[in-house]
């Protein structure tokens, strides 16, 4: 414990509401797939080295503000996902590249590892995604795991594809995954249930959750008579649909599946293009056993996400929804925020059965996830103008002092703080009144203690509220005991984190 | 808000203290430098794709226990780091090969990213520290940045260097540094104090902090007439003197510095092995301005840190430290267990005031940093046995249920536990008492509610006490909101992460 000095200097305590520091936007590149070209921005200042300063094109570059906020959202997630049983996993960030290789699908856009020196490939690979290191890593440590083994993995997956505005060559993907030799619909309902946590946390808009289950998509299929070795590649073609291209989906049905005419793929996607209530969805009397089966255990997890205290009018049956269908095998979910379907899935993932097996065949786990891809996502709020970026530090307090003599005073108020988990920058600088509170607006710190020059203690306290521009609040204490007492009944009301994008501000722009 | 159903069904509570799952430890292999080889252990399962299955050399491998333990040392010092303001930074995780070749020293060891398809390579490098990503961010991102900038990165770092014991390929540094036009002692003492709490906060024992300052190691050399331009040369080659080397340091010494003979090398070396408090070492009259203002500099250091909280006898004086003086401007610091320095610096760093110029060489800023090597503190703490691996997972509650009667119950408990921010995990797989309580024992979940079959609600507790093993405490409530409250109470007490590996076997370990 620390000794606080009393009687001391004066304090003051400032609430600052500032202006948002001026942003330059990242510069924005493209280039060819491979072609990976050095930024050419123009006005550069004047040094020998400037082409090394621009932006790999394809990665994030986030401003100071931006990363407060992605690394914010990190926080967020992880506290979300714990919340929901999921742990962490450390798998290796390279994998071997047959191992990548072995999914197939993504192979042009795998990411080696080589020697810098002289150019040496290494057997490495950077992940594509964070599924397949975790099934490489079940593999591998089964033995030493308890299942059903829950999982969270926020970290970066790499494509070496095309960079263009929305896809990356790096990007975050914050995943949620359990597998076991047996599951139910439990686990599905709470990977779906902890996803849409996730957004709501990270102030995403109320979304739309699209379900389907691939045996009822099959069965539509099935009841056109369109053979089993055909039907991947009719989903895939019936995935695609949307309001305005049912002319180019019906062409790609009836090109590659000759089995069926132009009318009855014209049947089938108005069949499959139902959007709705799950339980506002009938099948037929002849429908097939699996069918029922699969939409009834999508009506289980609509049950079970009831019970978790989930709004259950944001789910939809979707039965056209199939991801591609490369590794799944059950229920598939897409999100969507309403009027805003233009930028996407913001969070999916399904039921996959078969994934872990391929990298160990005496194996069978089944396994249920998915992601919410967070680098995408963040250009999306930020779009929309649902992010806080007047931030440049996660720093609450912020504890100046103008004179030598009042350094130590401002060390203990800072130590005492601390020891009480509150998140204090002690200024490091030329101690100076005006210096220090251009820091605390620069930086977008909610509050200041300054330690001011005089005998008694003042503890002083403005906040200027977005109504009243002029606003000035000041409290007054007489010891460093008092002042921190304040800080930390702030913090225990939730109140050290208050930002200068207001509450309103951002609901606003939600219901836009 | 739940509701939360009363009357209810009975729930069992347990809170187990179970022995440790057996850990199969990881294959450990090496290879020569550039000759990256497949795992090649034998007593594999006969499938096919066994190669693959094996562990890339020179990368972590942890177990589910392991991978537990570093994912909480990282929420750790992630939260003692952002306590004294630094706050994160999100650079890419790629750089531009020639950015990252720039400081020297470490070409040879830069891994190069290459496109997989195809073999070619890109212009991009994985960086080998995390300084150098900041350092290049700082000159692109200065215009819009608030100094002094503080920020910490516990990110990994890659050196493709000949895999061995103790090190890796790429693995985890915790970062703190603080960057500014202008700093003082107090951002060098805030800095090192960081580290020592963060060490502190992982449970390594208490630790020798040597300092020493650049000046005051030049003016050992002035003093013997070694010119400037062998300086760098000469604090190398003393760098590197330990009780039993002397004899090599001098000969080192007399090669390079053909100013200075054996006796003088001698001398040199005796004075400059001082070790000792700061207060008891004092210079000659003679001694130059520099080198006296330096020993000052780290008077202050210490003083502030004491203030900061920091018992000051871990400081010793070094004057024979340099870090290899590669971008070293001023304070140097390493720091060592007592009776365990044969494991090296696990932590350390030092003042940089030129770095950011290598980037770009208009811009002047002045930094001080440091950083714990986390994955290989992880293994020393692991062969000291000051690790807890009886955990696979962060959840604090397991919520288990016997039939599908008492699932919407165990729903509803879950939802409750986890809206009051206990990480709970709920049963997803089917339900069986002894199947359950195998999952908490294995994952080593220190407490279990389990909802029994029953029309009363109990609530049952079960504690086995290293001491008394067979001590048994069953809590009986009769409904969720009581069950739940007593979990609320646990959790504001700090109980709910109760290790199986007790505080006082860690400290027995730690007073060998």
């Amino acid at each position: 414990m620390l000794r606080l000095v009393q009687p001391c200097r004066r304090i003051l305590m400032t609430a600052v509401n500032l202006p948002r520091p001026e942003v330059r936007p990242a510069p924005q590149e493209e280039s060819e797939f491979g072609e990976i070209v050095s930024s050419q921005r123009g006005e550069r200042p004047d040094y020998s080295i400037n082409n090394r300063l621009g932006t790999p094109s394809g990665f994030t570059n986030y401003t100071p503000q931006e990363a407060t906020c992605v690394i914010d959202w990190k926080a967020k997630l992880l506290e979300v996902f714990k919340t929901y049983g999921y742990t962490g996993i450390d798998t290796s960030p390279v994998e071997y590249a047959e191992n990548l290789q072995l999914t197939g699908g993504l192979d042009k856009q795998i990411f080696g590892v080589s020697r810098l020196q002289d150019g040496t490939l290494t057997k490495f690979g950077l992940p594509f995604d964070r599924t397949v290191p975790m099934a490489i890593y079940l593999a591998k440590h089964h033995l030493q795991m308890t299942f059903p083994y829950s999982r969270y993995d926020i970290d970066w997956s790499w494509r070496g594809e095309t960079a263009k505005a929305g896809r990356y060559r790096a990007f975050i993907q914050a995943d949620v995954d359990t597998v076991a030799p047996e599951i139910s619909a439990l686990a599905d309902a709470q990977c779906i249930v902890t996803l849409i946590m996730g957004l709501e946390r990270l102030g995403v808009p109320k979304c739309n959750v699209f379900l389907n289950h691939v045996d009822v998509a099959k069965s539509f299929l099935n009841d056109v008579g369109i053979p089993s070795d055909k039907q991947n590649d009719a989903l895939r073609a019936i995935d695609k649909l949307k309001p305005d291209n049912e002319d180019d989906v019906v062409a790609e049905l009836v090109a590659n599946v000759p089995e069926i005419n132009e009318d009855t793929a014209r049947d089938l996607l108005k069949s499959m293009s139902y959007r709705g209530p799950l339980s506002g969805f009938k099948f037929s009397k002849e429908t097939s056993v699996e069918a029922k089966a699969g939409l009834a255990h999508l009506r289980e997890i609509e049950k079970i996400a009831q019970g978790m205290g989930i709004d259950t009018s944001i789910f939809q049956f979707a039965p056209n929804l199939t991801r591609g269908l490369n590794y799944y095998t059950g229920v598939l979910f897409e999100t969507f925020m309403p009027g805003r379907e233009q930028y996407g899935s913001i969070a999916s993932g399904g039921r996959y059965d078969k994934l872990v097996e391929m990298f160990n065949p005496n194996l069978h786990l089944k396994g249920v996830g998915g992601s919410i891809g967070l680098t995408r996502l963040f250009d999306v709020m930020k779009a929309e103008n649902l992010v806080d970026l007047t931030k440049q530090t996660t720093a609450q307090v912020f504890v100046g002092y103008r004179t030598k003599d009042e350094l130590q005073a401002a060390i203990q108020v800072a130590a005492a703080l601390r020891e009480r988990g509150v998140y204090t920058e002690l200024h490091l600088n030329v101690p100076k009144v005006k210096k220090e509170l251009k820091i605390v607006d620069g930086k977008g710190i909610p509050f200041a203690l300054l330690v001011m020059n005089q005998d008694e203690i003042v503890l002083k306290e403005t906040f200027k509220k977005k109504t009243t521009e002029k606003q000035t609040d000041q409290l007054t204490f007489t010891s460093i005991e008092d002042a921190v007492a304040h800080i930390e009944r702030l913090k225990n009301e939730g109140l050290l984190d208050r930002s200068q994008k207001s509450q309103t501000e951002i609901e606003e722009c939600k219901e836009q």
